[in-house]
């Protein structure tokens, strides 16, 4: 295996026992940056010198790993346009709190990952590196392909909808969106204050957990000693049909989970989940109105059609239409605790399928807008592939602030996977 | 009564039946900040003529009304220094959302209101307009004060443990926290995100909601049909004393409620409810050891030593003490939704008592912390004197999202009180 293909849990084991210069590895992530951006399209800036610069005066728990930082999160040092010409050259001034805590455990950054437009749909020029004929899916575009042609260990992505979940399974890497409100949001550029929700970009389970420990102050590294876990099993019916890979897939690696011990149970969602796939594009609608009004007050020409359409729409949503989408949401939220008493996780699809051909569009969210309502925690892993040999994802979905649990099954799942 | 002390509501009735002049009350209100600014010291910079300029391009709603902006909100054209010599100067590039919802309604900004630093103890400048010896209460110093002083008819201030209720209280006016995730945080300097809400000072209750109207798109402006409200007098023994004016008045007030057609019933609150109080502080430290990480890393000796206190400790924080926190909060909140079954909102009182002597604390917010973790809105509504003079206020505390309830009620009340 190539050194820039490595985990950051490898290559800090490898350094600290004195077989890995430190520096290297970093300069081997800088040669496949070089190698493969002229067709993956990941940054939307980057300074290799800069990140060695910094990577010499830094330390701690991830002294010199390189992270990618998604052009919506706040950075002192590079410009920050949130995916919009509006904003091109913009200096925020300080440093988002999720940067400031990675960079404080030692974590520097060769620039900034491509974001679709203020990470809604309108897309940026980001290429899957499996086949840059397809989408690596959005809006954490340039960090979940930058994790998967092997540039960096991990990124920050945020989710609204689907931006973790779906570039991570596009892209064949592991996405890890945490509970809502685990990771700070200070400097994230804010499209739905219900819904956003800051997640990682990782090669393995270990290293997501290990880069969500350092954002979030949490315990959620797995001790590796966890016994094997109760799946329900969701076919996801309710929101959106998987293609026929993935349908097999999903089956397949239920089957794989069951041979190796675990529990797994076909379940239904209650009643009251029904209308939450609406209830997120409706709460998505109406706060996006809200949160962008600086850019939507007299600047509306620099905007895309589809966020002016969607913006638009949420303004003229019936605020009551509103209060009764939140009030379901609770409603779900306290159904689904139930339904978490007697499974540790859900088993679903991350997307419907493999990344879409096309790089005009960032594919379906369908799988990830309830979650994302729910501020459930989700995790989704690569398992397998298409016919066309692209990456597809599976998806685990936790009970809400249990994510120690659902990652202690997610690398229970992977270890079994990779059996 | 002299012009700048009338209510928004009051001038925009005025001035659409042609009786009032528009710009005039404009001026009436920079009259009076020219006159009180240099003892009351609420704002943190000021330029008349430019509101004037404003004025004269604005439409809307509230065209050419002044509105007080905390300085932890974002502005295009202000500096925003959050309270902290650290951002001296600084230019956010763009307007908070709340802020831009305001401008797009035709609100002008004579400049920004007085902070404490990053919203947290350490105070600024500004002294109570009934008693410039006393306290105007924190954090959102200037925009009480502003309101109080008649500078202004309202303003924007952040609440992430009292910090709109106990200043609105102890300067006399009307404030108001809506539910939690109300009016879009974007913008907004965060300090603890499951807590940090938007709130309004006003001058009167329709004012409070006008305001509020226009920043979440809700319908809250109370009809002035409704009934008289089931109210639960909650006297907060739970968590601290009040002193003895502001008990006779809380008394008062209810007796006054009750034979005004209130049913007035003594509540007292869950056994669940009991950590709520350390609950908030917990949380508030550790989310605030997080939010502020740009600030902690390598610029500590900019920041106030309670505020290194906090986060300091809030960094040493066990996470699995925060997430049962946040477990107990989820419980208390849907205890909280039975007892709202019973009553309308709960009379309690805003603050121990009035305004504390001294500018170098901003008194205690032991009557808010426990609302603010569960989201609850909250009105303080100005409610006679103490005995030295100083506003004392009463607060009513409504159901999660049953904002619309809440504020029908305090205007019934308010209008109780007045007759």
């Amino acid at each position: 295996m190539e050194l820039a293909d490595r985990t950051a849990g490898w290559v800090l084991a490898e350094t600290q026992a004195g077989r890995l210069k430190q520096g290297d590895y970093l300069d081997a992530c800088l040669d496949r940056i070089a190698a493969r951006e002229p067709e993956v399209k990941a940054w939307v800036c980057l300074d290799a010198e800069a990140a060695r610069t910094a990577a010499g005066a830094s330390a701690g728990l991830l002294a010199g790993m390189p992270l990618g930082v998604k052009d919506v999160f706040d950075t002192l040092d590079w410009p920050t346009s949130y995916g919009s010409p509006l904003y091109a050259g913009h200096r925020p001034g300080q440093d988002a709190a999720a940067v400031a805590l990675a960079r404080a455990a030692g974590c520097v950054l060769p620039g900034k990952t491509v974001t679709t437009e203020f990470a809604y749909f309108h897309p940026g020029p980001t290429a899957n590196p499996h086949n840059t004929d397809h989408t690596p899916g959005g809006s954490s575009s340039g960090s979940a392909a930058a994790v998967g042609a092997g540039m960096v260990p991990f990124a920050l992505g945020t989710q609204t909808a689907g931006s973790v979940i779906r570039p991570a399974a596009f892209c064949g890497v592991v996405g890890y969106k945490p509970t809502f409100g685990t990771i700070a949001t200070f400097g994230v550029k804010q499209f739905a204050w219900s819904l956003d929700t800051v997640g990682v970009f990782a090669r393995d389970l270990a290293d997501a957990a290990l880069l969500a420990e350092v954002l979030s102050g949490l315990l959620l590294r797995p001790s590796g000693e966890t016994g094997s876990p109760r799946i329900g099993l969701y076919k996801a019916a309710l929101w959106s049909s998987p293609s026929e890979a993935m349908a097999v897939t999903l089956e397949k690696v239920a089957a794989v989970a069951e041979a190796a011990g675990a529990q797994v149970t076909e379940v239904i969602l209650p009643d009251v989940c029904a209308s939450l796939f609406e209830d997120q594009k409706l709460i998505m609608a109406y706060e996006g109105a809200r949160s962008l009004a600086h850019e939507r007050r007299g600047k509306r020409e620099a905007l895309s059609t589809p966020l002016l359409e969607l913006t638009d729409a949420g303004a003229r949503v019936d605020p009551n239409d509103y209060l009764q989408a939140r009030a379901r949401s609770r409603q779900a939220r306290a159904a689904l605790a139930a339904l978490f008493q007697d499974v540790d996780v859900l088993l679903t699809p991350s997307a419907p399928g493999a990344a879409p051909r096309g790089l005009a569009a960032t594919g379906d969210p369908a799988f990830n807008r309830a979650w994302t309502l729910l501020g459930q925690p989700c995790v989704t892993l690569p398992a397998g592939r298409d016919p066309s040999g692209l990456p597809l994802g599976v998806q685990l979905v936790g009970g809400f602030d249990d994510d120690a649990r659902l990652l202690a099954a997610a690398a229970w799942l992977e270890r079994v996977l990779a059996a």
